[in-house]
């Protein structure tokens, strides 16, 4: 998917949401736990009852392997079911890889190619040649983490490096690698004052926001700091819609739930034109 | 599995020796293409072959998940394979994982859980929470990316972060995390003086040590740098041995390079201890 494809869903759904499928077995309805997959059938109920209000789904890789093959086949489900049904959502593989050349060429060649997600999160740790195999497929997107919403992102990324902190000196330096337009950015929404330097950086990129809600980001304050004329962002909430409801009103309490924030999303984009 | 087992395994063979199983279908022989699982079938081969010139194995998951639940099969019977048939053997999932607490935590069950892995390799940049969770498990082994041996590596690991480089924070930072005893170290065998530099700070810990042969690193420099009196190495060389041959004879030619390697590496041990 182009990013032009991406700004213009935003605008027609009036909705920046990306919904996190962080699908854990001791988590959803018991009675999906006959079905033949729970793991789907969850997502497609989720997906299925969320698709308007929102522009992206984010299966995290964690939980799927966490079940093994089981697990792996449900997310192989999960993106073809995407992909069939609803061709213009963004898909994006929270996979946080990164390894030599060679390696991440494998990696890349898993979530583009063979499981067609059209991004993945890269962590960029190994530097330049751990990248750049993800930046060389076109209408793909490589999203770097930059600074993350966990606790432990003080522990390096916010450290000075040269007299600039790590993720300041990530994006900075990500902007020379090939394909460089291929790239979005992990930034965390517990930081959102953190956005205005970063736009001083990346003033046109798309920014993955984690951490509204559950972590405590304020989506306000997210989009005061990190919006641009193209919208820029994609707002992620995982618990907070999948786990609206453990009865069998899920999917409907879910909706619900992705509606809301979809509204206050409306409001924020009104604003910022305003 | 504990570290004194690995440390008498290396004195009873005299190696520490990690055989990469990055197996690739464009690479393994053709005869073997025809089996029902191919990938399985060059891996129990290779380990029959070669076990007893090397302590561990580590398949990278990158090469596995490339193939999607066929590849992810033949990694869980490669490693049931070695449990099995080989419990001494230690055994390190490459995974190149981290992520916030409760994702780690999933990882963590799958690779020492579930797959039964003795370690798994982790990213680093998402700092202590996303660290700790794998630090959890007793007898397992967290290795922690420090210095890899890809160019790339000098894009940020060798910066220096408050006066000194990013790896060398990352290895005294990650020696306050609970349970630091159960961290090793990668450090890439193209950078072998920086060993002694790492040595001041981790003087006991173990360090897998890739990029020794088809990436360039020495096996004298890196053992004259960084062995220690419980040895605290382990040196990983993958395409050079497993695809010394791509003929019916691969097993055995993977093993006469093993051997040679073994060889070499007795006579480090014994003039480190002369």
């Amino acid at each position: 998917m182009t990013t032009e494809e991406l700004v213009q869903q935003i605008h027609n759904k009036q909705s920046f949401l990306c919904i996190g499928l962080d699908t854990d077995l001791t988590k959803i309805p018991n009675h999906l736990l006959g079905e033949e997959d729970p793991i789907f059938a969850f997502n497609k109920a989720i997906i299925d009852s969320t698709h308007s209000f929102c522009v992206a789904y984010k299966p995290n890789t964690a939980f799927y392997e966490a079940y093994g093959i089981k697990g792996w086949r449900a997310m192989e489900k999960t993106i073809a079911y995407l992909n069939s049904n609803y061709p213009d959502i963004f898909t994006i593989a929270d996979a946080k890889r990164g390894d030599i050349g060679n390696t991440s060429k494998r990696y890349a060649q898993a979530f583009f190619e063979d499981l067609g997600f059209d991004s993945v999160t890269i962590v960029p740790y190994m530097g330049r040649d751990s990248v750049e195999p993800f930046l060389n497929f076109s209408e793909k997107h490589t999203i770097l983490l930059a600074l993350t919403s966990n606790a432990g992102a003080y522990d390096f990324q916010t450290k000075k490096v040269e007299g600039k902190e790590l993720y300041k000196q990530v994006l900075e330096t990500s902007k020379t690698y090939a394909n460089s337009q291929n790239l979005m950015y992990v930034v965390g929404a517990t930081k959102a004052t953190y956005l205005e330097e970063i736009r001083k950086i990346v003033p046109e990129s798309f920014l993955l926001v984690p951490g509204v809600g559950a972590q405590g980001g304020s989506l306000e304050e997210v989009c005061k700091y990190g919006m641009t004329s193209n919208i820029g962002l994609l707002v992620n909430s995982s618990r907070g819609i999948i786990y609206a409801s453990a009865k069998s009103d899920f999917a409907k309490a879910a909706a619900e739930k992705a509606r809301e924030i979809q509204q206050q999303m409306a409001t924020e984009i009104k604003r910022f034109k305003a």
